[in-house]
């Protein structure tokens, strides 16, 4: 039910057989280097000979194999799994993930295919799962559990108990993703409640994150089955979530940093069962710091045992999310390995999944693959012209969106800003500057405007994305109607992207055609392309170091203080809409 | 798939969050205690509070419930697991087993039905699993994997890849169990690849059985899929079978103990992963000796720290085994709760399963329950006079089974031996009797005479037992025919059990009327009879602890030497038949 496509047929059963007996040749055999093993805590030299995409034998034994590698002592770790990604976060199709996670190590994800589901529906999961094909890289999808994150969202798609459970009878689907609704749990919401009877009937494994959750809530929280949790920012709350019986996901990402703060117990052992996730990362980040090779370096620095770390790393999420074919380098279990040059810096060199050699020293070797993926345009807005790019004022002063440098977090703030003829007009020393939400799924016309401080653009200018969550409804931020309008037409024609105009020109775009939330080009091309319109995003003045990270959350409806909807700016402390200003008509 | 039959819905759901919360009172809370906390190794003061048979709330809080116990500082211990268990080896049926285990600290047994599916096949499990339905324990099974033991035993029934797949439907069976013809695994047999790709094709857990498995040979075993073994004797085999990601389950049964070999590499965690199991146990030793309970306090006192020697017992198999709803005292898991004195002697107080009180210090408090179980007769003999319990003989000596005493394995022997008018007759200074195999499933007549040594009989006499391993004909030993003749027909009347006769008339029974094999009796009364029919063995002059016991695996075709069957003396070595002499011809 579980399971990757690895064969499973008496056929290469009896083969696996013979050729751990010796009775004939496998297909791979490394020798020569040592093997960590996950079950006893040691490392010891030791042979490995795979056949049909399995581990067939792994001992001091001699085999015999089509193909034959000599690791001059380096180690075979098992392949690591990264227990909880939103791959959206990556910007890349899941081939192209792949070519970049895979030479770090990385075999297997289970993914929250959150952003896609929110636009598409169970359709953008399916989508990533046919996509995902084939790869040299495993992934697992959870049934997103909050789609629209709230119910008055006008999000691409609303996922009810009844498609949960469609999604769960897909075999690449191993459970309920990450239940963000945490009030919607202790509150006993109905529509929550049966998303997770659905998955407890199936006997699903159930995500957690519940950020800050501690004491009886906490308590509550888990006896409503939910066995994990990717949240924590301090190691005792981690630990009490570990002390219920949920699996600490210590998450090391491009939006959050929590490996630090994790390390002193994780050292102690005091944390209960843990793995590693990244939750989201970009893709420049990939690229620059890794996957979690790099945070198992840091863990051993910090002094974890090696076997203990990689342990946490590979057997642990692949239990816990019932992939027991994986998970060790053991005779049985799927041929992932992965070649480091010590336990110390983790130095990937080989790589094998599922049998087969896909990277060598940091390279992808396998070819790109991945099934076929369908471009249709998902964004569809309504009429629109620069009438629309421009907010009413009668005073002064406006209740402001304002952004933390590096936060999720916003700060709903009363700022001065500059009024023409009772609208809002850019005035380049206060660093306010309007803000856009236009829905893009039906259009419908819908379309919130408010004001927003932190962006310091000092030019003529404004930025766009299709990528804002959790709606994914376009957010454009900007000085002024006519870049404005270019953004939201640019993203229009090429179906979504983040992209950049100054002066009615479109400066720069990283286009993201499938769902508006994917590239379908290497990463490195992501890069490339992610710099520019960073570039352009900096030379309007903003001094943001991922300008359309920040962009895309400021929709986030979930979390506190003051975000922009397609229907208007919206108090999630006080969960009310409400305007820029105290009187708020059209002058 | 997997779990018991606590319930999951909303409506229980939403009441266990609200109890968690302390908004409504739960069913149970359990105050004044501390708790075993197997994820973090710790021991806490903790109230539990219980809501519909599940954990709701477990911590430093106040809880409300309809009925509250004070524990006194005692500690509470997730409910024990015995991962592997013949059930019908006590020779109760799952009513009464839960009677005498529960009381234990057993909440869950995984058990293999491989003697009930060798007389009734598929239809017996499912037996054995309507009798177990709604009971205080959990009993679960494997689909027994040799059934016939050897191809071509006379059994009551054969269970081939088809009959597999149906019981692994049964959402009570979760997966394959101990595949004990390693030989066939090891050669690559069709039958038994057919076997191990059904439960793989399902990702059922599949278990292994491999006495004396070392080498290439383990290797290739364990490439099979195969995750466990129980039979390792020394410890360096357990460890070589762990190291390679197989489940070692510890086994201190009747029939074998060999916890205190294990123990200095639980003591120094070097086994890999682990777990308990008994495999064979008789009802008077489970009084006596206990269960689980009994294991623990000799590996604690043996120096393994108390809660990891529980999360041995309890988690580790549980998971193992895909029994996701337990194994922990966490909220959010089945209300499996077992308090213990101290974690030094294990002495069990309370003991609450699917959130119910069943037992309290010692006592079984909860209804016997169970569901019905059909009595049919399954002993049919096809026509048998005394003239069939002779022997022919052309010399003074002869091929005998020689027993040896507490063990299962036999030797074959060439002894004197006494012949009257050409037929081999009864001298109580040579110790050696009569022995008989009747097939008894399809009254076919097929019979199989032989001659055993080491019973002891002085006195004229015979015992007999429906129990005979693996197929479980008729075995009947004595020294004369008209005692033979006697316990056979009233093994037939009866539908089985334990019986002894002498001078004609039966001197002592233990009816096992169910399949031959269990008894409805609660187990003191199993143990009353069990007495009066080793004491009537005795009274004849056999020095045998077990007698019933030895007498039920003569035999056994799988275990060397010499076996008799209904088809006639068989040499396990040379995998032959065998007569009694050269010549073998009435005389």
């Amino acid at each position: 039910m579980l399971y990757s496509m690895t064969m499973i047929d008496a056929t290469t059963l009896a083969r696996r057989i013979r050729v751990a007996s010796g009775s004939e040749p496998g297909d791979l055999v490394l020798t020569g280097g040592r093997v960590a093993n996950v079950f006893t805590g040691t490392v010891l030299k030791a042979d490995i000979v795979v056949a049909d995409g399995w581990i067939a034998g792994v001992g001091p034994f001699e085999w015999d194999a089509a193909e034959r590698i000599d690791l001059e002592g380096r180690t075979v770790i098992p392949g690591l799994i990264d227990a909880h990604m939103h791959v959206e976060s990556t910007l890349l199709v899941p081939a192209q993930l792949a070519a970049v996670v895979v030479p770090r190590g990385t075999s297997t994800i289970i993914a929250d295919p959150h952003e896609i589901a929110n636009v598409m529906g169970v359709a953008g999961v399916e989508l990533l799962i046919e996509a995902g094909k084939g790869l040299a890289l495993d992934i697992f999808y959870m049934a997103s559990s909050c789609v629209p994150a709230m119910s008055w969202e006008h999000a691409g798609a609303v996922l009810d108990a009844r498609e949960i459970e469609r999604l769960l009878a897909n075999p690449r689907v191993l459970g309920l993703a990450e239940m963000m609704n945490f009030p919607g749990v202790l509150a006993g919401d109905p529509e929550v409640l049966a998303k997770l009877e659905v998955a407890m009937r199936q006997h699903a494994i159930i995500d957690g994150h519940a950020p800050g959750l501690g004491g009886r809530d906490l308590v509550a929280y888990a006896a409503a089955g939910i066995r994990s949790d990717h949240e924590s920012t301090d190691a005792a709350e981690a630990a009490a979530k570990g002390a219920l019986g949920m699996l600490v996901q210590v998450r090391e990402g491009s939006a959050a940093r929590n490996l630090d703060a994790m390390l002193p117990r994780l050292v102690q052992d005091t944390m209960g069962e843990w793995c590693l996730c990244t939750d989201d990362v970009y893709p420049d980040e990939l690229l620059e710091l890794g996957h979690l090779d790099g945070m198992l370096k840091r863990i051993v620095a910090a002094g974890v045992d090696p076997v203990r770390a990689v342990r946490h790393a590979s057997l642990v999420p692949a239990r816990h999310y019932g992939l027991t074919d994986r998970g060790a380098v053991v005779p049985g279990r799927r041929a992932d390995l992965v070649v480091v040059d010590d336990l110390v810096d983790f130095t990937v060199g080989l790589v094998v999944t599922g049998g087969r050699i896909v990277a060598r020293d940091g390279t992808f070797t396998a070819p790109i693959g991945g099934g076929d993926i369908p471009l249709a345009n998902t964004v569809h807005l309504g009429p629109l012209d620069e009438s629309a790019f421009r907010l009413p004022l009668s005073a002064d002063t406006a209740t402001v969106i304002g952004i933390v440098p590096d936060q999720i977090i916003t700060r709903r703030e009363h700022r001065a800003v500059k009024t023409t003829d009772g609208w809002w007009s850019f005035d380049p020393s206060l660093d306010v500057v309007l803000i856009a939400s236009i829905e893009r799924h039906r259009a419908s016309g819908s379309m919130g405007v408010g004001l927003v401080s932190g962006f310091g653009f000092r030019r003529h200018g404004a930025i766009g994305s299709s990528v804002a969550h959790d709606s994914h409804n376009l957010v454009v931020a900007g000085t002024n109607a006519t870049d404005m309008l270019a953004c939201a037409r640019a993203l229009e024609e090429t179906g979504g992207g983040f992209v950049a105009a100054a002066g009615g020109v479109i400066t720069a775009m990283l286009p993201l055609p499938v769902a508006g939330l994917l590239s379908t080009k290497p990463a490195e091309e992501v890069r490339r392309q992610l710099r520019e319109v960073r570039a352009a995003a900096r030379e309007l003045g903003c001094p943001l170091a991922t300008p359309f990270g920040t962009l895309s959350f400021l929709p986030l409806s979930v979390i506190p203080e003051l975000r922009i909807t397609d229907q208007g700016l919206f108090d999630v402390g006080q969960q009310e809409f409400v305007g820029a200003t105290a009187s708020h008509e059209e002058p």
